[in-house]
């Protein structure tokens, strides 16, 4: 819930505002409820719920980016939930403070989810230095994205210092997480044939480091698969070929291994100035989304546009019309009206 | 390459122009070159082969829609091109004209293709009655995706009355094929194991028909798959849970029962007004897809947002701004000039 603590009349929309949300004020002093309240804000899409999540986001902003943002990928069964619990426990162990937030490529027909159960790791949910946050149960893939986009930011301005962000590995949800992460880690299954080889070209390559998890359950498969991925492997979009390792979340073996990896990648990205790179990448994209999103609502609400459209949408739909021709007869009703015809 | 045939001048972009184009005549009488060039055309991005392709699809457009639209899926290794040239083969030899497309969600970042060897399904290419075209071996996949429905509207024209349309099972690509074919079979290996029920709630909801090929390799697995598959089904988008079958393509065995399902799916859906319906909704889809493209370039192109772009941008992407200011300051340069303010 919103807390109705929300400054009655907000004065001005500029970012700089003098008024200072108190929920960013919980948020810096660690108050895990401000921080719950704060990211059921943003996901809000009332209107002036969404007029205050822009100011707070704006007010948090200098208190943003200072995490490692770790994202995690890998189809239902790999043992993702074992492996980022396992992995939040040492870290919070080692003095880190760990979120977890989740993007859900909810079922497009059935609205189901399938990360949103809560029992999920439930002994780093209750850990103090923890924070673990379900995907939004509603909304597109990219709405989906957006919110965790946001989520990310109001996290770190509470100072959780490793943020990971998780997702299953159907659809193009990975594509999602790799866009608001600064490493991409996909977790295998040790005998997945064909699929390891099949998958080199599509989402693998979007991976910083391939995990073979549940390894004692094969180790010679995982030891093949360990071989045959790490030489199918080209240098990816970071310039630099993946890590493939071996580990067994359940059993607790490899997980530091794994984060030294993690570490000596991360350091090597700053070093080579990747790292900021592919955070201003991710910047720009995420303004180009929202103006995708403003442009077409601002189409739609044309007057000259919105009377036209329903009858040729439906010579459209009806195949009287292809879409190219409908496409430019609205275009030319969307052109600026200039003082002379008028 | 495109013929230098085309009208010298075009005098009317509207549709129904008088002036028929040869490529169409060519298209009409069977002849393949034509529409392989015509496929081409469609392909090029130069303006004035962009101009006669609309003209050219807007005059084909009466001779479309009659043929059944298949998708079919895969992950690589799992037999897509055998399951093809086998059906394919079969159809043919029962008087159908087949032809076979391809959406590759070539790689973002290498450029590569997964689907474009072209001594593929050598015995299929070379049947009088059957068309098999690469993807287009450029662009993003949401352009691959929109020629190829161009293209599906060409060789419809061009007399196939059956056009496969075939993609791997990688990325997004499976809900493009989906959005532009009337049924969508998801292939299978009959070992996938935790992957079966990975997918339940993702591609396979796409799935009209679920085939687990190579089921000779293992026929125990390929039957445990198909009930464990069988029972988690839920109705589809199309209102019906979709079939599960087992068939070897290598060996030719059980197409037969495949084609039967399919044309029992598609008279099933025929009888309840769906099939329409979908063909219906997937036109909407392309004209809202091209209206997102045209608005960017319009954007893009308003000379006060090019103007403030470029510092607007780069303050996004150090960080100083929020998107969500950035666009919001854009979106207020985009409004049409209001003749009092000049």
């Amino acid at each position: 819930m919103v807390s109705d603590s929300s400054p009655a009349k907000v004065p001005c929309s500029e970012r700089g505002s003098s008024i200072i949300d108190p929920l960013l004020t919980g948020l810096r002093s660690g108050d895990r409820r401000a921080l719950a309240k704060a990211i059921t804000l943003i996901e809000s899409s009332r209107e002036d719920h969404r007029e205050r999540a822009e100011i707070l986001l704006a007010q948090a902003l200098p208190y943003t980016g200072a995490s490692l943002r770790l994202g995690i990928s890998g189809v239902p069964g790999v043992g993702k939930s074992t492996f980022i619990e396992a992995l939040g426990l040492m870290l919070v162990a080692q003095g880190h403070r760990v979120a977890v937030l989740a993007i859900d490529p909810s079922s497009r027909i059935h609205g189901g989810s399938i990360l949103g159960d809560k029992t999920r790791m439930e002994q780093l949910a209750s850990h103090p230095a923890a924070f673990i946050r379900p995907s939004p149960s509603s909304g597109t893939l990219g709405g989906v994205a957006a919110r965790t986009r946001e989520a990310v930011l109001l996290v770190e301005s509470a100072g959780f210092n490793i943020v990971i962000v998780e997702t299953v590995g159907v659809g193009q949800s990975e594509t999602a997480v790799a866009d608001l992460t600064d490493l991409f880690v996909l977790l295998q299954l040790p005998h997945a044939g064909d699929d390891l080889q099949a998958m080199k070209r599509g989402v693998m390559e979007w991976a910083d480091l391939i995990v073979i998890n549940k390894s004692d359950l094969d180790p010679e498969a995982a030891a093949l698969a360990q071989s045959q991925i790490a030489m199918a492997q080209r240098p990816t979009h970071l310039g630099q070929a993946p890590d493939v390792l071996r580990l067994s979340a359940l059993r607790g073996e490899g997980l530091h291994d794994f984060w030294d990896r993690v570490q000596h990648q991360a350091a090597a990205l700053r070093a080579t100035g990747r790292f900021d790179q592919r955070r201003q990448e991710q910047w720009r994209a995420w303004m180009w989304d929202l103006i995708h999103a403003r442009l077409m609502a601002k189409f739609c609400a044309h007057p000259a546009v919105h009377e036209a459209l329903r009858p040729i949408e439906n010579a459209v739909v009806e195949g009287q019309m292809l879409p190219t021709e409908a496409v430019k007869k609205l275009m030319r009703l969307f052109e600026p009206s200039s003082p002379s015809t008028h």
